[in-house]
């Protein structure tokens, strides 16, 4: 059937009220646009009184482009299923879910307003000091028991199944591991970085490197990834924080989630370089983001660990051997997403706000040309980085 | 709808005749049973002037064990789909399929008993010049046009979507990866063997090892595998090959494929150390095995390269780096499933005529611990031994 936009106001506020029951009075609703993602409609239905919901529509197409660039509203069944489930390990984690509309492609959900995007904290230079510990347990948990270590592998193989998510997880394979390692049109390169960026594109290795992390991100089904994990997916407060986004959801490599979330860690580190503000709060945050980097792997290692001993389905994968390579290789692929994460925001088609928001053609270019000595040294040498302590001493070097 | 199994040959005769053309004097045809695997039941139908067709039925359970151990028909969907996607590739490789009746779980197809099983054949020490280049062929175009490299990705997720084979996955994880690597109660364990066998469950390292290539089994779905191919799925003569048997595809990890292949060349070259006939050419033999698994690595390689080259959908994954990177990954790959394959030969619940068939407990338990040593050896040292001529060296000298 064809898709039925709201056309006015009363429209939406008709629609809320006719499918939950979640107003005292609704006489005094009002309607406010907050669409700011790309791809979706997104308003805030609030009463007099203070209440307030969230509706989320998916059109057929994408919404800051239009009718002309088609894209399958499968995308909000599929971001529907995955916070059913992450509400089911995490409920702290993610919106409340009122009702769901697999017809016309709404969620209503849990206003979370009290929240600000962790990306806009992090520009302000915010420091949280739970949000390692919250984001590691959702990490922890929604990856072990998305995978065939939490489930038993027939529920593992139907998970595989209904999250295939092949049109969303096409664009990512274009604009995380294509474009950004060669010329290709659709990038957006600052003119103050044409040659760091050409010879990011003649480095050979690097090709290598992005083939092996592609192929993982094509066919390895490992876990139920969140598939889209930047700062801008995260809402968060001084007590809270909540995931949202979550139409790039499939079955993919466990070290995907967790390399996007870093990456923008280390964008935002690259970004306080050169940021508006006082030069010792900035190299602070800095420091700040390094310890919660850490901060956040090892409470993560730590719970995955556990999960993994205590609830592993298949007797054979609670090997304590197997345990360590496990984490080994998911810290090495966390390192290798990373990089590409930051290769995409740097010299792709979608910039971040940590480094985008710099006015000044050439210290922007100053904060890309360390994110692109950063994504190259992840890269290429993620099976020499085995620490969040390592870590911080090369992106340091890096950056001396 | 409850299965119906035919209750005489005169209702098989009748099936045939009703479905297709094939025969054109109906009034002589004859019925045998062929059922010589476990799974399914297998007939040949024949008329006086010498034309023949295979009928083959999959019932709701094991044919060996009866409806006690219910087992998916969703395995005659999955053998056809697979034939036919071979027929495609390799036409000259699997026999014709005539009819697919999905309903009663019927396939109708071509009666290659001009030629024979290649275990017998290797049993016999029978020479085939021709296998190591038919069998390449096969294998390399079969797991190209199987993956994300010769598919573009959206086809290749149907694929994997289509493809999915978890009731008879579930069997393979259990008893290639679990049980051998354990006392367990269904290993089946030459009493002659014991102590070595009790040895081999208390290596932790085989453990991790063992687990690493099961968490590959279990989520890496780049390729569509044959999910079986021993020698007893394998027909020949000295012109032709055969591939039958595909109920246990699914897309899994290429390297299964090419894995179980050499490890059932490297059983029959346990056991000639111990089945009947002249010393000198059982020795002989063993030679012709290990350059035959050379060649077809060489073959399939050299194909499997030019493919990458030349047919990758995806230009990221034709980087020469890359492919350099994936051999060399698939033969560890190959060496590690190979080691898998021949540890439950030898201590699970399925051995192998090659080894199984030596009368005398101790000639057999010799047999038997040279295996254990190449499996253990392929497992722990995959990364180590990298060509085919380090392996024969490896082989030749464990046998010495």
């Amino acid at each position: 059937m064809p898709f039925s936009e709201f056309s006015d106001q009363q429209q939406i506020i008709d629609y809320v009220t006719q499918h939950i029951d979640y107003f005292t009075d609704d006489s005094t609703l009002q309607v406010t646009e907050l669409s700011d993602g790309n791809l979706n409609y997104v308003y805030r239905i609030s009463d007099a009184g203070g209440n307030s919901l969230i509706l989320k529509q998916t059109p057929p197409y994408i919404r800051v482009i239009g009718d002309g660039w088609p894209l399958t509203q499968d995308r909000a069944r599929i971001e529907y299923n995955s916070l059913k489930r992450t509400a089911e390990r995490c409920p702290q984690r993610v919106p409340k879910m009122y009702h769901y509309d697999a017809e016309h492609c709404v969620i209503l959900m849990q206003d979370i307003g009290d929240h600000d995007n962790l990306r806009e904290l992090m520009i302000q230079r915010v420091r949280l000091p739970d949000l390692a510990a919250q984001l590691a347990d959702y990490l922890a948990v929604t990856k072990f028991y998305g995978s065939g270590m939490g489930l038993a592998s027939g529920e593992h193989k139907q998970l595989v199944r209904e999250s295939q998510n092949p049109d969303l997880c096409q664009i990512h394979e274009e604009v995380f591991f294509l474009d950004p390692f060669c010329d290709h049109e659709r990038n957006d390169v600052n003119p103050a970085l044409r040659d760091e960026a050409e010879a990011f594109w003649q480095n050979n290795d690097l090709k290598r490197e992005v083939a092996i992390l592609k192929r993982r991100y094509m066919s390895d089904t490992e876990a139920l990834l969140h598939g889209d994990l930047h700062t801008g997916s995260v809402f968060a407060n001084q007590n809270s924080c909540k995931v949202i986004d979550m139409e790039f959801a499939f079955c993919g490599p466990a070290g995907f989630d967790t390399g996007v979330l870093l990456a923008n860690f280390l964008l935002n580190y690259c970004g306080q370089n050169n940021l508006p503000g006082d030069a010792d709060e900035r190299a602070g945050y800095q420091d700040w983001l390094l310890t919660t980097i850490s901060e956040l792997w090892q409470r993560f290692s730590q719970r995955f660990s556990n999960l993994m001993q205590q609830h592993c389905v298949d007797p054979s994968l609670s090997d304590a051997g197997y345990q360590q390579w496990y984490l080994q290789q998911l810290w090495q692929d966390t390192l290798g997403y990373a990089g590409v994460e930051i290769s995409r925001r740097t010299v792709g088609i979608a910039h971040v706000a940590d480094i985008a928001s710099i006015e000044s053609e050439t210290a922007r270019a100053d904060s890309e040309r360390l994110a692109l000595k950063i994504a190259e040294s992840l890269i290429l040498r993620r099976s020499e980085i085995q620490s969040p302590a390592q870590l911080a001493d090369t992106v340091r070097q890096l950056n001396s």
